[in-house]
């Protein structure tokens, strides 16, 4: 077949969410897109904050392909960086704000960082670490008032103020020129060896928040409350998404749930994202009230419970659940609600509700396979390791070969994910890799252990882990938090309930009533911590 | 900056439509998929025959590239085309079945198709024709039992059902090995000229397919009814975007108002596609009643009037106003609706909604130009000629490089529609480049009369063109149809009404009322012929 085809130009334009500025700018100009206390910046003022700040980043000597650290709460000076630092040619990367001051280090270090913007209140956390990075060239300081804390006068640099008087107003192309460059990096610490680089490229970027908006239903009506951390996978590609759709942006400096429900009910917020726990505490607030509108929650990090189902649902929430990684651009999978699930009862909906679903509207799909990489049969039953491809994988680790081809091994990206494939298609995680509990060679997915507990009256939040076990090689271990309130149960109460539920050598030997679990600055229950107390002083648990 | 990449394949895979269908096969296989009378078939069963017909097709000698002509009413075997064709390997040409006979053998001609595949009540258009056209190797027939008509005894080839007993079920790749690999050939028929083949790649049709998604609304639970016909732009690119989202495909051999009324109450239609004229169509049945849920009326091919506005929005359908080009697979531009329209009285916000607007979601955006390639002045007076660029824009025309380069000179595609550009960054066209009257060195905007007649009242439907005048060169003349039961107005009525809109020089000249309008099959009036009859014997017209 003879094409005729003229310049590529004309008919095929590199994919980059900074279109997505470009335009609501232009077609949104007096919208609200940013509402962070009495601030407001509407489309026109955000994409001028971004043009200015990308002027003054390249002032400050940031080429093409040069790294831009920010290390921020999720403030408006966040959400600009999403597009201000690609706009001016560079490479997002923003660190999660619960690291320990070494860990920021070693991000910095490695990222090979030339520009960082840092909140006065994270001072503490770069304080000391500046003095030795070479690469480092400029520290921009934002003090919030919101923050409540002022500059500490150790470290160096200059302010907010004085990075965007280096900028200047004109306009700057939306465009790339390879949809393949990297738009973002973003560090996951890996519960073993060091914090790894996930890039991501400005096409998967795209394509990612046309699949949210469609996933999680957003319109130019959507009012989105950051409760999800900005630093974490760019927040799920949203900070470009809502921005695609000319929704607002409600800014929220700290995870609270009084605060929370006054944007609820002040801002008529329409969307957010979290993890379970932090519906739990939404639905645990006193303000708990039953909303005048739906709330569309993209839940992810972990199934949610049938609890927070109900309470949710209950309070006039729209569940959407979805699965991903850091590696695959936040949300990968996505749990497609089914047209007779509606009619079914909580409890069963809640069961068909908490699998992690399928691959979303843009991804290849996704398999769960055995060692040899063959698929797993599709039987609810059969353990395999979750495996994806595609425009919605990162493009690699950076400055890290074997890390990148380890994922990459056999052509696919591997999640580290355990889970097994329902004969509908549906994945259903049930561990880990590192979580999953290997006693007397059975395989115990700590995920199924923890939903029998869940389902005890009175349970607020329940995390199971392995500690050892001379026997057995390890065995199930379960820390309990009770609803204010309540009773605890004994440890025997609980055993002979799980008991009720699921075959009797998954139930914990030992259960602790405890007040409260370690977190994730995502949300993320850290098992990890859990376990490494468990384990303090044995070497012979396999599984990092 | 090191970037460390390891094999695309695993990040970076082609964008194609083919993979909606595979997914949804796959995530929906219960789901309706197609409904066409009685006959219904589910995702597992249109993926299932997709399949069949591109081992089919295979088998038919279609090897990448070659092309395969569809000449078809909107019948699910239309439909299946649209993901078998390339599944194949080939490139659909869906023939626009309002073409005379000529016109379909010089497009099987021109295309080389090697397999054409026919309705038997359109064996009229190629009875004649087939004995010629050395690149055609097998005719295969529909007999549709709707279509109430038998083969012609003379129409070559073999049946539809002898077609799929040379297929088989083996699985095939949702794949494509080149995202810009050409997926269709859509003949547009110029008003001038030979027709000219706009060639779609696979990358344009998935990025289209997600931005209709987005703008429409469309879900899970969209049932669409097909009454924009699928051989214009593979139906602006919706059998792939109903498909992605899994919805329903409700097919409709011809658009007859009461059938329409009929599946709106039987089907549960929530969405349909549309030219003003077969709104105006649906909104005039006598089966016209209130909607006990909205329908989602996504309009093009003209900017829908207030009546239609006014009398759609009364029945419950919710307008979505877009505007493209068969060389924009479709819809390009769309009238975002701003947050404040909805308090706006019927006139105002009719007359916003009229508007073409603003770029889609993943488009560049639109610029309005003048003869320079300089935008014309944001001031909604200045005329200039609407240009775009970009991935939905076609890769060119099908073997006709000099008509490719002359579309795409300085580097964007020239639509030939002529515009003013508002303050707010709307497109409002005045015009085909064709259709302005030039009188005595002014222009004069066709629609702009056309509007101001449709305000007076009783008039359904209006048409103005030029005719040739001694003084002036050429004035205006109106067509004007007449509501049903009511009095015709005379011209010096509607002349006089006229000059109370616009500048007295813009009033027709000459009214004729007439019982209807010529029209295509995408419900556009055919202004051409009546402004053919106007010039027949004169040799001035300049604009062709």
């Amino acid at each position: 077949m003879t094409a005729t085809t003229a310049s590529p130009d004309v008919w095929s334009t590199p994919l980059t969410p900074l279109a997505f500025l470009g335009r609501s700018a232009e077609v949104f100009p007096d919208r609200e897109a940013v509402v962070y206390g009495e601030r407001r910046m509407t489309y026109t003022q955000l994409s001028a904050e971004v043009t200015r700040v990308a002027h003054a980043l390249r002032a400050c000597g940031v080429t093409p392909g040069d790294r831009v650290a920010y290390l921020m709460p999720n403030i408006p000076e966040m959400l600009v960086a999403n597009f201000a630092v690609p706009l001016a040619g560079g490479v997002l990367v923003a660190i999660n704000t619960r690291l320990a001051p070494p860990e920021v280090k070693y991000i910095l270090e490695h990222s090979g960082a030339t520009v960082l913007v840092v909140d006065a209140a994270l001072h503490d956390l770069v304080d000391s670490g500046l003095g030795d990075l070479p690469e480092l060239r400029h520290v921009v300081t934002v003090t919030d008032p919101a923050g409540g804390v002022q500059p500490s006068p150790t470290v160096p640099g200059f302010s907010y103020d004085q990075l965007l008087a280096m900028g200047n107003d004109e306009s700057l192309p939306w465009t790339v020129e390879d949809e393949r460059s990297t738009i973002s990096i973003n560090y996951t610490s890996g519960t073993t060896g060091r914090p790894k680089g996930v890039m991501y490229h400005h096409r998967g970027a795209f394509l990612n928040s046309l699949s949210e908006i469609i996933h999680s239903q957003h319109t130019g009506r959507t009012r989105y409350l950051w409760t999800l951390p900005m630093f974490h996978c760019n927040g799920w590609c949203t900070a470009w998404a809502i921005t695609a759709i000319g929704g607002t942006h409600v800014c929220l400096r700290a995870v609270d749930a009084d605060v929370i429900w006054d944007l609820f009910d002040k801002e008529g917020v329409t969307h957010l994202n979290g993890s379970p726990t932090v519906l739990v505490s939404i639905a645990s607030s006193s303000r708990v009230h039953t909303l005048d509108r739906e709330i569309v929650v993209t839940v992810a990090g972990a199934p949610p419970s049938p609890t927070v189902i109900s309470t949710m649902t209950g309070i006039g929430a729209k569940l959407v659940h979805v699965y991903g990684l850091t590696e695959t651009y936040g949300p990968y999978t996505v749990c497609e609600v089914q047209v007779g699930w509606d009619a079914l009862d909580i409890r069963e909906r809640s069961r068909l509700m908490a699998r992690q679903g399928v691959g979303m509207i843009v991804t290849d799909g996704i398999r769960v396979v055995d060692e040899h990489m063959q698929d797993v049969p599709r039987d609810a039953e059969t353990m395999g390791e979750v495996v994806m491809r595609g425009n919605n994988v990162m493009k690699g680790y950076f400055e890290d070969p074997e890390g990148t081809a380890d994922a990459f091994r056999g052509g696919w990206f591997h999640s580290g994910d355990l889970g097994v494939w329902h004969p509908d298609g549906y994945l259903e995680l049930r561990d880990r890799a590192k979580d999953i509990i290997i006693s007397g060679g059975e395989n115990i997915s700590t995920i199924e252990v923890e939903a029998a507990i869940d389902s005890y009256p009175g349970v607020l939040e329940v995390a199971v882990v392995s500690h050892p076990d001379e026997k057995w090689g390890e065995r199930p271990k379960a820390f309990v938090v009770v609803r204010a309130g309540e009773t605890p149960p004994t440890a025997a109460q609980i055993i002979a309930h799980v008991r009720t539920q699921i075959a009797h050598y998954k139930a914990p030997d030992q259960v602790e009533i405890v007040e409260s679990l370690p977190k994730t600055a995502t949300g993320k229950i850290r098992k990890v911590e859990l376990r490494e107390a468990e384990w303090a002083g044995h070497s012979s648990r396999v599984q990092g």
